[in-house]
């Protein structure tokens, strides 16, 4: 981002989400929980699910009737797992209510799964696990979206971006954060494309007929990760899959080709959602002693032409977490916050201050 | 396969690794739960893991001192985990034991999860899914093997194959059953690709300098999953390291650069693996109806041009038992016929009887 970006600290983004939230009749707790969420996102170089979405989130709101008043709640439970119905609430909410679960599971049973639905978008998958390893455990969470992948040899979606993500804690602080869609690329990536009118390569979408695709604006849909079958894109549709058992099917949620379309508001999301924790300290001692040799490995691998260095997942959030600490905040582009402060006027809040 | 393939029996081939594997020592109990392994193998037409990894198992056997009197023991555990030491035993043994502990634990907790060090060379991933499938349950199976992929940026491997397997239960007896590699293809493939004089597409493998490789032979290691970086190869390498996690670095065995290399027998492997099991029954009632309804979606979707059907993971496997049932057994080459009645002779055991 050029370097006249306006920088907002991390606290005032914050607040700001807090106060357009409480605007539109959120509670504290719950503003606060989408807040922490979107500043993690942004601060992690994520802009897509930020800021950016902060409007999404306030049009769910005017559309759901349980976002403002509802709470998660515990269907069924054993000492290690539970169901949990997310009552319509915001997607973080949910999420936040969840991973905790688990974590509080997992101190005793070493492992704990809940499976989720009832639930709305949540997000950065990323965050979760890294709330979890905040406590010591490795975190995973996982999230069914609308239909956008393309199975191998169909010609339209039927599961969603279903992303994966894996946190887990190695020493000084330092962590493994794996957070990827099932698909390819996301949305994002192709409608950037099209903009700057750059083609795309082959393996990231697919036409009305099934077929690659290089033009971007022509794709029904994306090809799950490893693109055509040739390059075992039915693995990146089968992990999609995966994806899917862990959330709709296991908990009951729409799943697959039934969860409603992106921007369709006309009815409650039922997303399925699943979120683990589970405890280092009920395997081998020495824990994040492995993951810090294992990472420290891979990042002095020698790195092919070109290319300055090798990294593993998380790294490249971690250099954007600290281009933020070195400026004092996050930097936006300056459209974004002329958006944020259309919406600060059309709710009656402060606007969000820059640096 | 040709017609003139010779037919074995499963129950035939079954007897034969038993007796091949008495021959050498090894306890009844030991030698079944290997033809159990070998049987499923070549059965769902995975022929590289079956017959053909005979050879290699009764090698294993002549390099390890506890091969024929070992046991597995559990280290730790609580209600739904366990840390489990393989004590060199055969990696079929391994894993025999610790899916039925998960299985175990996910009667009461809802799930089991079991990590295990000391293991060997444990087969197709699958099998121990489809073993929690047939009590009703979720599988998940994992192992790290020598290192043959090579992160993105990078010229030489780090990590192994490491594959992720998941099967799921579904209505009537079918299945959801993913047994997949990290990488994009395995190294059989590739073989065969030589052998056969042709190319093989970008994204399989690369050269000395990590360069994407298109001539078969020269591949100093294989593409993670997504292939290059623009086809997001880094969520593959991502998943390599998440497999390395739950096995290696969670349970104390050897990980990523430090498994020793394929066919390697002057130490012990001391492979790290994981095994999972899932009860459905403690989250949402009706979990195979609704498995049975995404899978009949994905495969009534209709097909692209010069495409007969879509299929769901574990589709292919099945084609290939049914093919079995009607012939009345295994098909395999000839040669691998001649090759199992020269390890006979030279165990002094009965030779496998075809059809």
């Amino acid at each position: 981002m050029a370097s006249e970006s306006p920088i907002v600290p991390l606290a005032e983004f914050h607040d700001f989400v807090v106060r357009c939230m409480m605007a539109v009749e959120v509670s504290r707790d719950h503003a606060e929980a989408l807040a922490d969420l979107l500043v993690a996102a942004d601060y992690r170089g994520h802009f897509s699910h930020g800021l950016n979405r902060l409007e999404m989130y306030i049009d769910d709101i005017k559309t759901k009737t349980n976002a403002t008043h509802g709470t998660p709640k515990i269907v069924k439970e054993t000492v290690a797992t539970a169901l949990v119905d997310g009552d319509n609430v915001l997607g973080p909410v949910v999420g936040k209510f969840c991973i905790d679960l688990a974590i509080e599971k997992a101190k005793t049973a070493g492992i704990g799964w809940v499976s989720a639905r009832n639930s709305n978008h949540f997000g950065i998958a990323g965050w979760y696990g890294i709330r979890a390893t905040q406590q010591g455990m490795l975190g995973m969470a996982f999230t069914n979206t609308s239909p956008f992948l393309v199975p191998t040899n169909s010609k339209k979606p039927a599961l969603g971006t279903n992303p994966i993500c894996l946190a887990a804690p190695a020493k000084d602080g330092d962590s493994f954060v794996l957070d990827m869609a099932t698909t390819s690329v996301a949305v994002g990536k192709i409608e950037l494309a099209e903009t700057r009118g750059d083609k795309i390569p082959v393996g990231w979408a697919v036409d009305k007929d099934g077929a690659p695709l290089t033009e971007p604006g022509k794709q029904v849909g994306l090809s799950p990760l490893g693109g055509e079958a040739k390059t075992s894109g039915y693995k990146g549709y089968g992990l999609a899959m995966m994806v899917e058992i862990f959330c709709g099917i296991m908990s009951g949620a729409h799943y697959g080709p039934f969860v409603r379309n992106w921007k369709d508001k006309s009815s409650a999301a039922d997303l399925g959602q699943c979120f683990v924790a589970i405890n280092p300290e009920a395997f081998e001692d020495g824990f994040t002693d492995r993951m810090s040799d294992l990472m420290s490995y891979c990042r002095n691998l020698e790195p092919v032409e070109g290319e300055s260095e090798v990294m593993v997942a998380g790294d490249p959030e971690r250099k954007h977490m600290a281009k933020c600490d070195k400026q004092g905040g996050i930097p936006y582009h300056p459209n974004q916050i002329a958006g944020a402060n259309v919406l600060a006027k059309s709710l009656g809040v402060q606007p969000m201050k820059t640096l």
